[in-house]
């Protein structure tokens, strides 16, 4: 399924192709995140024409709605959603740890109330692999616990045994027709706990393999440790994720570092507060010298929002809460990733990626209060 | 400017033809409504597809945000929202009697303060028009006095006669290149006023004539009634606009009765409520019966949002709060009247309006809770 087209020559980034059963994807890839069958403001449209290879969206919050009945009657999410290319879909497993009310942790599963309403949802391997196969995504995530960032080493440690347990019987339930399963390695910031999950789950045998248990509240070189620990236990001919990730200027870092794919809540959850992203850093559209700025958001940038529009009118939008604004705040955003990978992609390709990765370190500046941590409820 | 086509043979109903600045709009038309220089949540492109051939938008609303300053620096409105073609702009007459706390009505204006922060303004027939050649609006409107409703007939008369001397004032501004400028008929539900201001407004001589004090809370058979006083005095070769109207089965009767020009919040306000517009008459999509619904909108829609989204995906987005099914349902809602009018139009071209109109009449079941008005702030 993953075909590794190039390792280059001075980092570990890797170009490569992934064949799913809505089409073939290029990595290192960037997934918009359509956590409740909807990429925030967007249509299918605006998200192709942007660039969107493959989303994400996630089974706990389709579970819980419009629930899985809907779901199979709507024969699955890519003909409910009218997006006809490959979706990735999380298994609940972030959630329930994250949002729900746990009641209990079973062998086979977590009982636990509903972040919405507390109606009492039960999730195990079976259950979470039945409702991506309900979905028919293109690649399914294992169930996974992944503990808070401030565990003890024991919690931490029983959290991996039973993510490698769940993940046994996550590979033995039946699938949709060609979906992958990729694996999830847990383990927080234990370079052994990480050494040993993800070993245990090659053993098994997955299509992928997930570094989970990552922009859960730890700082960023924490972050990029856990990738370190993990990324040299998983197998160079299969596609590596790193969940939940991150900043434009952390993707090209984790590329160097190996990982492949990305999906993460920041471009639309900051154009939904007036920022948009360039290849400078964050811009705030609301800031007072956009007022009359004939300009688009970024010089130079061929997205529908800046071929359409400029900063003052966005500016206008946003002072006056008018939708439109986050929208196009959005189809930037999401255009920025989009093309932050296909310009990575190339200067792989081209043997200019340390390079470019050292320009861009110089050029962007980080904002401060970006965090990738996606345990916000709406997304 | 105005090429009267076609009369029809049975009611009042006339096809024509209105050359603007951007471009020729053919009558009878709806306009969909921008008042903050956007149709809410939809963008230019989206307009033009839904087959919208001109827009409204709103003097007062512009002049408080984001003020004439930054719109004289922008180019104008076309320049600042993206649509190169035809625009109207209401002279803001109706927001300042209706929003606006007034302190002084003086014969050379209104001072009153904003509905926003409570800014003290200044709004005559100089400030109106000035406001408007600054816009580069296609028609521009006179500013009016919009009594409310329930005025006593003094009000009334004096309203009458102020509108008439500031519509005088109005003519003889200066306007941007090829602007027309429409006069606003008041007198409420009198058919002496109606007629007096009528004459008055046609003896100055305008581009065009509307039909003002309706949709201000009055019943539908009054509403009617004022429209029937009113264009027995107005030129035949020239448009006829009846401001804020009406319900789809208010336009086909409007049109019938000689109307050419339409604008109303209806179709986007509605959809902000997950009700749509049909030929049969309003569905609510958050509707139980919509869950599992695999259908359009309507049977047979070709708007972007019935080609591409079910009613069970539609209704999912609005049960979780996703701004893509307002948006879905503005598109449906604008493209229904769009075609509305295009099949009024057709069926005046193939003298059977008539036959048209009555079976809309039978076929169309009017929502009773559904109001025109447009007072509300937000539009």
């Amino acid at each position: 399924m993953f075909k590794l087209l190039k390792t280059d020559g001075q980092t570990k980034a890797r170009l490569g192709q992934l064949r799913t059963v809505h089409g073939v994807i290029d990595t290192p890839i960037f997934m918009p995140v359509g956590t409740q069958a909807a990429v925030k403001t967007l249509d299918p449209r605006e998200l192709r024409e942007l660039g969107a290879q493959i989303i994400l969206s996630n089974t706990y919050h389709l579970c819980i709605r419009p629930g899985m009945e809907v779901m199979e009657k709507m024969g699955g999410l890519h003909q409910f959603m009218s997006w006809p290319y490959p979706i990735l879909t999380d298994s609940g497993g972030y959630q329930v740890f994250s949002l729900a009310r746990i009641r209990k942790i079973k062998p086979e599963g977590v009982s636990f109330r509903s972040h919405l309403d507390g109606t009492a949802l039960f999730l195990g391997p079976k259950e979470a692999m039945h409702m991506q196969k309900v979905l028919g995504s293109d690649i399914a995530m294992v169930l996974d616990e992944c503990p808070p960032h401030t565990s003890t080493q024991r919690q931490l440690h029983d959290a991996v045994e039973r993510t490698i347990r769940w993940a046994e019987h996550c590979r033995q339930q039946p699938r949709a027709d060609g979906q992958l399963v990729f694996g999830i390695v847990q383990g927080a910031g234990r370079p052994e706990l990480r050494e040993q999950c993800a070993k245990a789950l090659v053993s098994i045998g997955f299509d992928g393999y997930a570094i989970g248990g990552v922009s859960v509240g730890e700082t960023e070189a924490e972050m990029m440790k856990a990738v370190e620990y993990t990324e040299p236990f998983l197998p160079a001919n299969q596609a590596r994720y790193a969940m939940g990730l991150g900043t434009p200027a952390q993707i090209v870092e984790l590329v160097a570092r190996g990982v492949d794919m990305f999906d993460c809540v920041l471009p639309t959850r900051i154009a939904r507060n007036g920022a948009a992203f360039t290849r400078k850093g964050t811009v705030n559209i609301k800031a007072a010298y956009c007022k009359t700025d004939p300009g688009p958001i970024e010089e130079g940038c061929t997205c529908f929002a800046c071929r359409t529009f400029s900063r003052a009118y966005l500016r206008h939008l946003i002072n006056v809460e008018e939708i439109l604004a986050l929208r196009m705040i959005s189809v930037h955003n999401c255009h920025m990733y989009v093309q932050l990978m296909t310009d990575i992609r190339r200067h792989i390709a081209q043997e200019t990626f340390a390079e470019f990765r050292a320009e861009f370190a110089w050029t962007y500046v980080p904002s401060k209060n970006l965090r990738a941590n996606k345990s916000i409820v709406a997304e």
